[in-house]
């Protein structure tokens, strides 16, 4: 065992100082998903640079990364083919009068690599690409119902927002919630719904924070498909997650389940801003029909970005590199915490990583863990799941482990 | 009267063709505010290029635009300092696991800048701006209802949209809407909410499509105010369209008129990807109790753009430029329009100008208007207010009016 020295020596002076003047400016001192309120006392709320797998936080301090920017970086950041494309495209022109050609490339990339897509339409957020789903369901089927599977997030629109902070009654009113991988229990929603389900959204798995991740039952993902196809209703995938990390065909490919219509956003154009919804020829005038837009929708380096990016997953070697990284890593740690005499569960898939101490209820052990990775230069999660990319080589995930077991120790000798 | 030949020389074919690919895979062809079928059959759907104030489509025609990409161009496209700060953020991280320091800058500058601003929030979209308006005014009173102004564009979501289709009832079920610039129906409104009334919000003045632009009467925008407070509810101020065209303090600045929130976007970033929350220090609290957040909205380079945006605005001489050339341009129109014995609306902040032909209901002659015009190298807009910028100089103006006064001729003999 290596008790890896802590790593961090610049301190925390510069984000220190941030922070309190964000305090001034910003409610709270930080809103949304990376605030540092989320995370052990070590973690650094900003940043100056990325590049590859490698971030470094305001103070200099430098960490591999196994959070991906939550997702969105899936190449690497500053991805050499990705930043020419987008560079290439920001200096004809990005937010014009009308879209670039750009944007029928990239839907005809989509189309060409999505297998249940007809066709595509764009926006930038992961929340506008789910609710556009459902306007585009309840404009075909004329219906209102939406079954979703509990806790399952689906963005920050008040429809599915985690949060009821500011959220009405209203907004929730044609949400009917079932268990994920239970059948029995999206029938029982169904019948709930009345003869007035437009839409099924589901994410690929369960990768609800906080909790094991969950794979798909096969049994459950096919008998989404047949109750919708009885109900009249469209399946929704919400990809928005784990879409182009996973399979570049969307995520319930390798089961053979189609969806109608499949939410992307995050990893799409390797952190530029962009989301898509895809959908299957029956949809398509009901997509057509509904009102889709937003100032920056259209706007062309961002789908430049996105074109190098699935091109480069669906031609290159970076999905099984990934794959292979994840699998070293989730090997890795089942090895040390054996060796430390720790037990943890390892869930989601390898590439999304989710990591639990066994009966950590108040999460103190994920914590120490945590901290004591961070300040040994490794960047992973508390209780969200991690991402990994295609540029997490042998020797990044080897470093990683060599902190996380450094950490391990610490906890084995906390306890 | 001269009678500028039609410029467009290199016809339409790679736009035809782009077109036909596009009708393949994306659902109607496009999709959004910038759909060609909006507009007369002269106009090109894509785009290859923006500089300055000129655009190029993809078969090499250019033009004098004063549609600014709907808005968010408002120092020119390409314009150095912004893309300096944008790429020299770039070159270090965007989308990181954490914002950069310039969102504090950013947070700060809005502080600074924006009268009635003590915080700021950051998004993508308008639509993400006001709709997290509504939501901190609910989480601050504890009330479901929201009063807006018949017509009023506000975004895209499903309490807002301008179509119906695949909206819900539930949807719409507290929002009470009144007509702008009555303050007795504002009363009226405010009475049906029966003591549920969250918050009204209001454009800075009318600028719905279709229809004579209206400057909102100072006595309505003071009752607003008067009422907002007498409520208990928020007065949430949507400057997404006009903000930072009209005053960089916030757009009912100059009456005096101070919201309790604003949503900003468009201009903010001269066409980079943001929108923004400013909110006043009473509703700090419940901003920092909402969940609000997306996978792009803390990402620097957008920012870094905002912050020179701004700066540049606020110090520098473009928007005195930007009300002279509209000035300039309104003059223009009108003197041409009498010399052409047409009768002509103009209305509308000269920065963001409307145009209608009098007793011109079926549009025919401001469609005939616009096909001129833009065949002579002009873009501006049939039926939705055109967007002037900081970059527009008197020779761009005299360059636009020699197109449109050759129009003026062909609707005048057209009659």
């Amino acid at each position: 065992m290596t008790l890896l020295a802590v790593r961090t020596t610049t301190g925390r002076s510069q984000d220190g100082a941030l922070t309190a003047r964000a305090r001034a400016v910003i409610p709270g001192g930080m809103h949304g998903h990376l605030n540092r309120a989320n995370f052990p006392a070590s973690y650094p709320q900003f940043f100056a640079k990325g590049e590859g797998v490698r971030l470094q936080d305001v103070d200099g301090n430098e960490y591999v990364d196994l959070m991906c920017a939550w997702g969105p970086m899936i190449l690497g950041y500053r991805h050499a083919g990705v930043e020419a494309a987008h560079a290439k495209q920001l200096a004809r022109g990005d937010c014009l009068n009308g879209p670039g050609p750009v944007m029928v490339e990239l839907a005809e990339l989509l189309v060409d690599t999505i297998a249940h897509a007809d066709w595509a339409m764009f926006s930038k957020n992961g929340t506008d690409a789910t609710t556009t789903c459902l306007t585009i369901a309840r404009a075909a089927t004329g219906r209102r119902k939406v079954l979703k599977a509990s806790r399952s997030y689906h963005g920050a629109a008040p429809w599915c927002s985690p949060s009821l902070v500011g959220i009405t009654p209203e907004d929730r009113a044609n949400v009917i919630e079932f268990e994920f991988n239970s059948l029995a229990d999206a029938e029982r929603a169904a019948a709930q719904g009345e003869g007035d389900v437009a839409a099924i959204i589901t994410t690929p798995y369960r990768h609800d924070g906080f909790v094991d991740q969950e794979a798909v039952d096969p049994t459950f993902a096919r008998g989404l498909r047949a109750l919708a196809d009885k109900l009249g209703a469209a399946l929704v995938l919400d990809d928005v997650r784990c879409g182009f990390r996973y399979d570049v065909a969307g995520s319930w490919e390798p089961l053979g389940v189609r969806p109608d219509l499949s939410a992307f956003s995050k990893a799409i154009a390797n952190g530029y801003p962009l989301a898509a919804v895809t959908g299957s020829e029956p949809l398509r005038a009901a997509a057509a029909s509904v009102f889709s837009t937003g100032s920056f929708w259209f706007a062309a380096a961002a789908m430049a970005a996105a074109v190098a990016t699935i091109t480069e997953l669906r031609d290159g070697q970076g999905l099984a590199a990934m794959r292979a990284a994840g699998e070293r890593l989730r090997d890795g740690l089942a090895e040390q915490a054996r060796q430390h005499d720790l037990v943890i569960h390892q869930t989601g898939p390898v590439q999304m990583p989710f990591l639990r101490f066994a009966g950590d209820d108040d999460r103190g052990l994920v914590n120490l863990w945590c901290t004591e990775t961070i300040q040994r230069g490794v960047y992973l999660h508390p209780w969200h799941n991690w991402f990994l990319s295609a540029a997490h080589t042998t020797g990044d995930i080897d470093e990683a482990l060599r902190a996380t077991d450094a950490a391990f120790a610490v906890v084995a000798a906390s306890r």
